[in-house]
């Protein structure tokens, strides 16, 4: 297993989290020196927060426990493609190296929307999408097919609202 | 005095905010049916945060206030275009018009660096840029003249690190 791999397989922990509390799973991490300096999972529904990505949860941790909005040494594990609010919280943080898993077709702007990695921001990290992407993607695809049983048959969902 | 002058005046009263704290000054607010319901003022530097940009600690706050994160019937005043982060929040949070002051050359993400919401994403916000933008332009030349000033003069700057 490689050092990309380890730290996605802990994105994809953070993700299952997500995924236990009824949120879409999607999860990341902070490496700095190859140790853990933040982590985040999905939580908008039941945090009732636009805000509440997980990227973006994982920055506003690691901020807290560095002290400091430069996340220059930092590299960024997430389980699905940055949305544009992530991609640019990314850039603003200074995060030197982002690796994703699947592609995020709707909203993702790091490849498939747009690449905002790639506009003349002031800083331009570098990234790498499709580790473990396969497990990344049938989680979400998991998630997303539970869901629509539950909704078929609404008595199995009476412990889920 | 119009309505988005009214409420731009209190998104400029924000960025006195931040002024005061030695921020960069830029102010935030969010309304819905007329009333304030979010505020926000930058304190990435006091705050130690990449993310504590006036846009997103309004965004927090409006969905505190009306606990969730769907600020469908909201507007938000800002005194400069938002950044990549800050246009993707505002797209998450489904916010349905902005108005902004002055433009930002090297970040500005609704029209100058590029046009965030014209992209195929799931929201598309109305937007309006230019009101008051000259004071909300001078606030900042102003500000950062005053830091060049004060660099130049170290002795000046005692009461301010």
């Amino acid at each position: 297993m490689t050092q990309d791999e380890k730290f996605m397989l802990l994105a994809i922990e953070q993700a299952e989290k997500a995924r236990e509390l009824g949120e879409v799973p999607i999860g990341a991490v902070i490496v700095k020196d190859g140790e853990v300096v933040g982590t985040g999972f999905n939580r908008r529904e039941t945090g009732k927060n636009a805000l509440y990505h997980a990227e973006i949860i994982a920055i506003d941790d690691a901020c807290r426990r560095l002290g400091g909005w430069r996340l220059w040494q930092c590299e960024m594990y997430v389980t699905m493609e940055p949305c544009p609010m992530c991609a640019g919280a990314i850039i603003n943080s200074r995060i030197k190296r982002i690796v994703y898993g699947c592609c995020d077709m709707k909203a993702g702007s790091v490849k498939s929307v747009i690449d905002l990695f790639e506009l003349p921001y002031n800083h331009k990290p570098v990234y790498e999408g499709g580790i473990m992407a396969e497990e990344c993607s049938q989680m979400l695809s998991s998630f997303f097919r539970q869901l629509r049983e539950k909704k078929k048959n609404p008595v199995d969902n009476i412990d889920t609202k």
